[in-house]
C-alpha cells in the first residue's frame, strides 16, 4: 500500500481545514482570511518537505512561492493553484454551510473544494507524497499560488512580467480545470480570454416620478436593455464590429474528437444546467459555441426600485456587470476597446453610457503534441485506467496567457474537477475519488518526467 | 371684509395642528397617529357646522364621512381628500422638521402641507365660511376622507364599489393636484390609469458559469432586456400589439390650448428634471406625451451579481418592476393582458418569463364641458385674476376612475398645489396665498353651483 493510500484520510482532514478559512478575495471583511489561507499554504508546503516556502508580498494578496531543485538535470514544472475562493452567496441555497465542508457520499461539500483549493492541494499531496516516501523528487519543482483568481487581481501578473529568474521552469502545471466525464482523464489545452467591466448608464440627476414625467424622461434601465440587444442579436451572435475578424476556428481534427466524446446532451441541459433547452449560435456544435467562440454575458444589473409593492420611479441610474469570453486569437486590449465603441454607438438619446473594464485575460491554445503534456495524458491513462482526452474550456484562467507570454513555457492542465461540481455556486463540491487519483497522478507523472 | 379674509390666521393654526399628525400610513408605527389625523378632520368637520360627521372603519385606515344636506333641489357635491402622508425621510435633507410645520416666506413647510393635509383644509374651511357666515350651505355637501391614499389601500376603493346610498351625489370635488404655473388657476381633467407589475425571467435552475456554459445557457438578463425592446422601440412607441386602439387623441382645441401655456422647455428639462434632454415619441408634442400617451417604464431591475468587482455567473433569475401608464380609453385589465401576452411573445429561446400584476387603476377624462367643471373655472377664474387653464396630469388617482365607474360622477379637480412643492420629498411646502385663495374659490364654487 503506497503512501497515497495510506494517508487518505489525513489528506482529507488537511483539505477540510483549507476548506475552513472563507477565503473570498473580491470581499475587503475576508481579507484577513485569505492571508490565513496563504498561511496556510505556505505551511502546508514546508511540511510536504519543499526546500522553502515564502509569502510574496505585494500589492493585494500575497502570492505562496516554494521550491526543491534538488534535480540537476532534470526538467523544473512550475505548480500553479489558487487559494483564493467565490463568494458563498446566495448563502440560503446552500444544504450545507460554504466553510463547514461536509461529505456526503463520495462528495465533499464547501465552495472552494473542487476551485481551487482541492486541485492545489492534490499538487501539494504528490509533492509530499513523493518527498516523504523517497526522500526526494524526480525532477525539480516551484510552486505559485495565488490568492487573487478570483478577482481578476493583478499581482501575479505584475510579478510573473518582471520575469523574476526563480520562475524559471520548463512546463507549467495547472490543476483547475475538470474532466470532461466521470472517470475520463481529461487535458484542457484551450482557454477563453475574458474582458468584464461595468456598463454604467446615467440619466437625470435625479429619481423622476413616473407619472410625472413617463414619456419625455431618459430611463437608464431601458437603455441598458437597448444597449445589451444591440451588442447581442437573439441568436446569440455578438454584434460589435469586427469582433469575430480574429477568431480561429477549431481545425477538423479536433471537431472530430470532440464530435466523438461521451456526451448525453438531454443530461447536459436538464440534469447539469437545469435548463428548458440550450441557445446560442444556432449553426455552431455545442462545444464550439462554449470553447472557441466568443460570447457576451450580463452576469448582474441593478437599478432603481427593487424592494416589496410597487414604487413608481423612473431611476436616475443603472449599472449592469458583462463579459465577453475571447478565443485565440482575439486580444483583450482591443475587444474591449471595440466593445466600448460598441457601447457609446449603442447609447440612446438622453442618457450617458460607460463600459469600464474591471479586468481582462488573454485566450490561450496550447499545442498539444509536446513531452509535457504528452506524459500527463499518459500518467492519467495509467491512474484512471482510460485513454486521456484533450478537451478546451470555455472558462478564463488568466495566468496561462501570462506564464505562455512571459515565461515562454507551456501549461499543462490536469484537471480533477467534474462538470457537476458547481463552480461558482451554491453546493460546490469535489469527488473525492478525483481528490485521491488526482494526487497519484500528479505524481506518476512527476515520476515519468523524472525518467 | 369676508368670514374667510378674517379667520386667515385661525385657518393657518388650523392646518399647523393638522400638520403636527404624523399621519404616515405605511408605516404601522404612525397607525395611532393615522387615526389621530382621521379623528382631527371629523372634529373639524363637525365644528364646521357639518350636519353630522363619523369615522367609517374597515380594513385599514378609516374613512371620515360628513354630511350637510339641506338644500332640497340643490346639486350634491362630493368632496374627497386624504389625510395620510408620505413617509418624511431622508429626515436630514428637511430645513424644519417635517412635522413641525414652519412658514418661511409664504410658504408653510411640512409634510403633507401641499399633499393633500392643506388642500383637504381648504375644502373643510370653505364650508365652515359659508355655515358659519350664512348658516347654511348653497348646495348639498358630503365629505369622503380617506387615510391610505399614500399606501394604495383599498378600504375606500372596497366601500365605494358597494355603491353605499350616502355616496349619492352629483360630482366630486377633488384637490389633490397643482397649479400649472404660479398665480395660474389650474382645473384637471385627465390623469392617467396604470398597471404596475413585476417581470420575472427565469432560466436554469441555478445560477450557472458564464464561463464554462457562456454560449449555451439562457441568460434571464439579455432575456428581460430582450423583453423590454420587443415592448417599446427606440422612439418610446410601445410595440404591443393592439395598445394604442382605445387611445382617444386630444382633440384640437385641446392641444391649441397646450401649446399656449407658459412653459420654459430648458428649464424644465435642465432644472426640474435635471436632464440633458427630453425623449420620447418624437412626433408627439411634449404635453401630449406626459399627458395623453400611454408609456412604458422600467422602475427597477435586479438579478445576478450586483457587488463590488466581478463574478463571472450567468444568472437563474432577474426581476424587473414594469408599469405602463394607460389613457382614456384604455381599459387596464385589457392592457395588462395586451402586457402579459407580448411578454410572453417576446419571451426568448430557453428562459420562461411571465408579468404579474400589482395595481392598476383606470385612466380618466372628463368632459370639460359640462356645469360642474364650468363653474370650477369661473370661480377659480374670479378669486385669482386669470383664465383658468385645463390640463392633464400623467399620474393616477385612482378614486377618480372609482367614482366615475361605481357612483357615475364626474370628479372636479381643482388643484391649488405648486410644480415645486416638492411631493413626496423633503422640505413639501404649501404656498399660502394658494391656501387662502383655495378656500375662496371653494367657497365661491359651491355658491355659483347654487344660483
Amino acid at each position: 500500500m503506497s503512501y497515497y493510500q495510506q494517508h487518505r484520510s489525513e489528506f482529507v482532514e488537511g483539505l477540510r481545514a483549507f476548506l475552513r478559512i472563507p477565503s473570498v478575495s473580491t470581499l475587503p471583511e475576508h481579507s484577513s482570511d485569505v492571508r490565513r489561507a496563504a498561511e496556510f499554504v505556505r505551511e502546508e508546503l514546508r511540511t510536504a518537505g519543499m526546500s522553502f516556502a515564502e509569502l510574496i508580498e505585494g500589492k493585494g494578496h500575497p502570492l505562496v512561492y516554494a521550491e526543491w531543485m534538488n534535480a540537476p538535470g532534470k526538467p523544473t514544472i512550475l505548480f500553479y493553484g489558487h487559494y483564493d475562493v467565490q463568494p458563498a452567496d446566495p448563502l440560503e441555497e446552500w444544504k450545507s454551510p460554504p466553510f463547514e465542508p461536509e461529505i456526503r457520499g463520495q462528495d465533499i461539500f464547501a465552495r472552494g473544494s473542487s476551485d481551487d483549493k482541492g486541485q492545489t492541494y492534490i499538487q501539494i499531496k504528490a509533492v509530499e507524497g513523493l518527498l516523504k516516501s523517497t526522500g526526494k523528487l524526480p525532477v525539480n519543482v516551484k510552486f505559485l499560488i495565488e490568492g487573487e483568481e478570483e478577482t481578476g487581481g493583478e499581482h501575479i501578473e505584475e510579478y510573473v512580467r518582471t520575469r523574476p529568474p526563480r520562475l524559471k521552469a520548463d512546463a507549467a502545471v495547472i490543476c483547475d480545470t475538470e474532466m470532461f466525464a466521470p472517470g475520463l482523464p481529461t487535458i484542457c489545452i484551450g482557454l477563453r480570454g475574458i474582458v468584464y467591466g461595468e456598463l454604467v448608464v446615467e440619466g437625470a440627476n435625479h429619481d423622476l416620478h413616473s407619472g410625472v414625467y413617463g414619456g419625455a424622461a431618459p430611463n437608464p434601465i431601458q437603455a441598458i436593455a437597448q444597449i445589451l440587444c444591440a451588442l447581442k442579436d437573439s441568436n446569440g451572435h455578438i454584434s460589435i464590429p469586427g469582433f469575430y475578424d480574429r477568431v480561429i476556428p477549431p481545425d477538423p481534427q479536433e471537431r472530430e474528437a470532440w464530435a466523438r466524446l461521451p456526451f448525453d446532451e438531454t443530461e447536459y441541459t436538464q440534469k447539469e444546467m437545469g435548463a428548458a433547452e440550450l441557445v446560442g449560435e444556432p449553426e455552431v456544435p455545442l462545444f464550439e459555441r462554449v470553447w472557441a467562440r466568443p460570447t457576451l454575458e450580463v452576469h448582474g444589473i441593478r437599478g432603481g426600485f427593487t424592494g416589496e409593492g410597487a414604487k413608481t420611479v423612473i431611476p436616475a441610474r443603472a449599472v449592469a456587470k458583462v463579459s465577453t469570453r475571447l478565443v485565440a486569437d482575439q486580444r483583450p486590449e482591443e475587444a474591449a476597446q471595440q466593445l466600448k465603441n460598441a457601447v457609446k454607438a449603442a447609447c440612446p438619446r438622453g442618457v450617458r453610457a460607460e463600459f469600464r473594464v474591471i479586468h481582462s485575460a488573454a485566450p490561450s491554445l496550447t499545442n498539444p503534441d509536446n513531452r509535457f503534456i504528452h506524459a500527463a495524458a499518459q500518467a492519467m491513462n495509467q491512474v484512471f485506467g482510460k485513454e486521456t482526452v484533450f478537451i478546451r474550456s470555455g472558462g478564463s484562467i488568466p495566468i496561462v496567457g501570462v506564464f505562455d507570454q512571459y515565461l515562454g513555457i507551456p501549461s499543462v492542465m490536469m484537471g480533477f474537477g467534474l462538470p457537476d461540481d458547481n463552480l461558482h455556486a451554491p453546493n460546490e463540491k469535489f469527488h473525492l475519488p478525483n481528490f485521491f487519483r488526482g494526487i497519484e497522478s500528479v505524481a506518476l507523472y512527476l515520476e515519468m518526467l523524472g525518467r
